[in-house]
């Protein structure tokens, strides 16, 4: 039978593959979750099992797609890096970010009894929107990163003093977000030391800098290594022997997937993990 | 603490808004679903569960989605259609796109259990992609779903003959393909009938013609209605009153959304249902 | 000499192709009109020579392209519309306004020493920039035609109030603001015919219409034909016989590119020349 | 009177910003300059007139456009770039496309009687498409301007053994091109200097490099300087102080644009002009 005569609206698809030798940063946002947490009563200002559930989901995303170099989350949002050299679905928009967002969903979905067993899901289930956006140079890239853990930084520490004015100081919403309004950040730190006893910076790691997702190897000392931060400036993609690729695939399979909290804002964590940047899987860790 | 020396990097995304006055096309597809058939043993040609789960999540997407007018699903894809006056999400071509996978993942995987109760998923989890499509007319539009049912019909037909060849017919996928070299309809038709007694014919309407999804109104009359197809051309999307817009609303909330297995090609499916082009919603039928 | 080592840089041009099925408007802009006005010291608020000029170089770009339907220009402006199923340069976006762009400057300039044979041009030299936006309907073409036309009335009834009331009221141009300010239609036009003895009605056709361009064929008598608007509703581009594409080029080529100041908002212009939506060529007209 | 009822037109037009911090190339091509070329008897294989045309066409656009840092030119097409911090139009892709493009033709069509005195031109005239491609990193750019000056040299080699063989060999189209099917450089330089004694080195720089167009300042030593090639690695683009800006744009308005025929594919050409890929004005040249 003949298809041809309807065939022809195919021609209304309109590609949409992003520039090349660009970092592609792929971000899923909750959608209402500010419902969802009444929904099922979690605990504010962060509630440990719903960020541990989004690690969960972050971690089988990287897991299935190796082409993702790093992946950084904080509260119901979850930013997943693709490397410039990337070609996967020939850098498709759409493909790549329903991807991420479909796999992101599907494990968060499958997951979420194990984190919260006595809270079964109903309809109106979480989901996630998605987008992509690309950027040019790693300074652009690490920018991005900074920018949402300072963001991370700046609404926990709010966070954590209203609820904390709330919760242990008996206040309203609204007298919380009067005595807030116009304070620094030391303002806010006095507040929960001297009223409540709190040192903001014994708050758990997770709730302060949020959660970096990536493959393990061994780190490298940046000391002896003239390592230079995303010193791999091909411009072009590489295409790798066919060995070389099964290696690296072999590598990078071997490789723990991690779930860290540290300060990704610095020279530091990229100057010891030279792979994130150079696309270059590293040396495996000897298991201790 | 100043967040603006990093938010400069808002500025690298791109708008992707959707051209007014066209009708979107959310196409979603099972990704690798050849393997997952494989993993979990599901049935050849049509697997009957597998197509409920897929109805079962693409009902609940046109549910929770209100601008959707139609769905349509075969195998292991399906497609929603946007109201060409849809302003969902300022029509934001990628926020689109992911809600609407995200959300049929999400019902994909919550009731999976439901179809398949004695199939516990694991990992790799099932997932879609996406994409976004846009068509001008309705013309277009009804060519594009068509387009999607007489692929159904092709693929069913060729693939209820290579199946029936394989398990009751007893040859290999080799010499059922080479059987199928060449052949027409009628001769697949002709094959099934006299080697096998099978009626095409009787055959399941969900295989046969896929299923539609799409809100229950009291069908009209297209005899006594001078309704024309897409008659409402409003160049313009059209600002309702905020008392018409929460009567529709309603409207829309009381209307039982329908999975039938009907012919989608044809004049008349359209000429009864009027709503579903103009984007007023019918008459709630009386229950009976 | 092997190429190669470079070409990778092609990969990096991105497609552009419009959404098919769609009226393509390509409008361009004079650049920094207001100065070159100045500079050759044209007539306010309309120069007659000028407008001709632009109506020259519109005339010309019509009669290269032939797959521009219509046109339509005021002051340093021009809109020009390719029919919905035209497929010049595979719909390439940059390809179709850099073209009428290019060769509307190319008129422009070619053309300015007929039109000003005491003002020859320097540098820096009259330029344009353009753009192409899609309209999915008929409906949403004639809108935005008509969007023009009524800016070319509101402007032109302003300015001519404007001026007059310093050309010949001895006004400065803030004084005449002032006079205008709030102003509706009615008032201008009392102002003029009460104060100045002018009948705005008696202005040139050409500054009150603006300039229409397209291929003059036989007018249809709308009352005797059943002619709709816009009636040719193919989904998909008609592809043509050659020998029909021939006659039609023929058609083309014989039929005079006419400019003309004629209202284009009611229907009588469109009912009376359905060659400008069908994309039909008309009947040659005898001379006379 | 009101316009709003038509002005919702406005909202079909969809953003087209190129993504920021990227070297924007506009590349403008002659329309069917073969024809041209035949019109108006060009000489064969290079036409001097003719390309100095286009570099005085060139000149000017880079004069009119301080954004541009470089341009290149061979035969009938040129290409400009702007900065990856430029900010022109909001680095909206046909503002920018079609300004070039325009500005290009205006000085072409306006220059052409002092070039070809004894050819005036006639209808269809000259005219140019353009597109903009964007490239992320300087090592992606110089491989784009490497590619168009490798692409000069190979046709230039190819167009002068092809002329000669027909102009002073007496072959015929398909002789000539017979004779250099399969042939390497080193085969046509042979078959040049052999059978013509012409030595392909001697051949004007113009015809051999293609032209480069840049502002002109003091040239640097490479070796006392550590300039680092595109060591401007500004993530952001920098927010100049008002005076400081003012001081770059005299600086730009002093500076001579020049027309060259030089190797821009090895270091040295950017070695000795860092303000082409910094973005700042270099030291004014004294004359001499």
């Amino acid at each position: 039978m003949a298809n041809s005569k309807f065939e022809y609206v195919k021609a209304f698809e309109q590609p949409d593959n992003l520039l090349p030798n660009t970092w592609i940063v792929v971000r899923v946002d909750g959608r209402g979750f500010t419902k969802l947490c009444a929904k099922y009563g979690l605990e504010k200002p962060n509630d440990k099992a719903a960020l541990e559930l989004m690690n969960a989901a972050a971690r089988a995303v990287v897991t299935e797609l190796p082409d993702i170099t790093i992946a950084y989350g904080v509260s119901d949002e979850y930013s997943f890096v693709f490397h410039k050299n990337c070609l996967l679905f020939e850098r498709r928009a759409s493909k790549i970010v329903t991807t991420v967002t479909s796999t992101f969903t599907a494990y968060y979905i499958h997951n979420w009894s194990t984190y919260f067993p006595d809270k079964p899901l109903s309809a109106p289930l979480p989901s996630f929107d998605g987008r992509a956006v690309c950027y040019p140079s790693v300074d652009n890239l690490r920018d991005y990163l900074s920018w949402r853990q300072v963001d991370c930084h700046i609404n926990n520490l709010y966070n954590t003093a209203f609820w904390t004015l709330i919760q242990q100081g008996g206040h309203d919403n609204n007298e919380a977000e009067r005595l807030l309004a116009g304070t620094l950040a030391k303002d806010k730190n006095e507040i929960l030391f001297s009223r409540f006893g709190i040192n903001y910076n014994n708050e758990p790691e997770m709730f302060k800098k949020g959660s970096v997702v990536f493959r393990d190897y061994e780190l490298v000392d940046p000391e002896t290594h003239s390592s230079e931060i995303g010193a791999d400036n091909t411009a072009q993609p590489v295409v790798q022997s066919k060995s070389q690729a099964e290696k690296d695939k072999k590598k990078r399979q071997k490789a723990r997937v991690l779930v860290e909290h540290l300060d990704i804002i610095k020279d530091d964590f990229w100057l010891r993990r030279p792979w994130l940047l150079s696309n270059k899987p590293g040396k495996i860790r000897k298991e201790t």
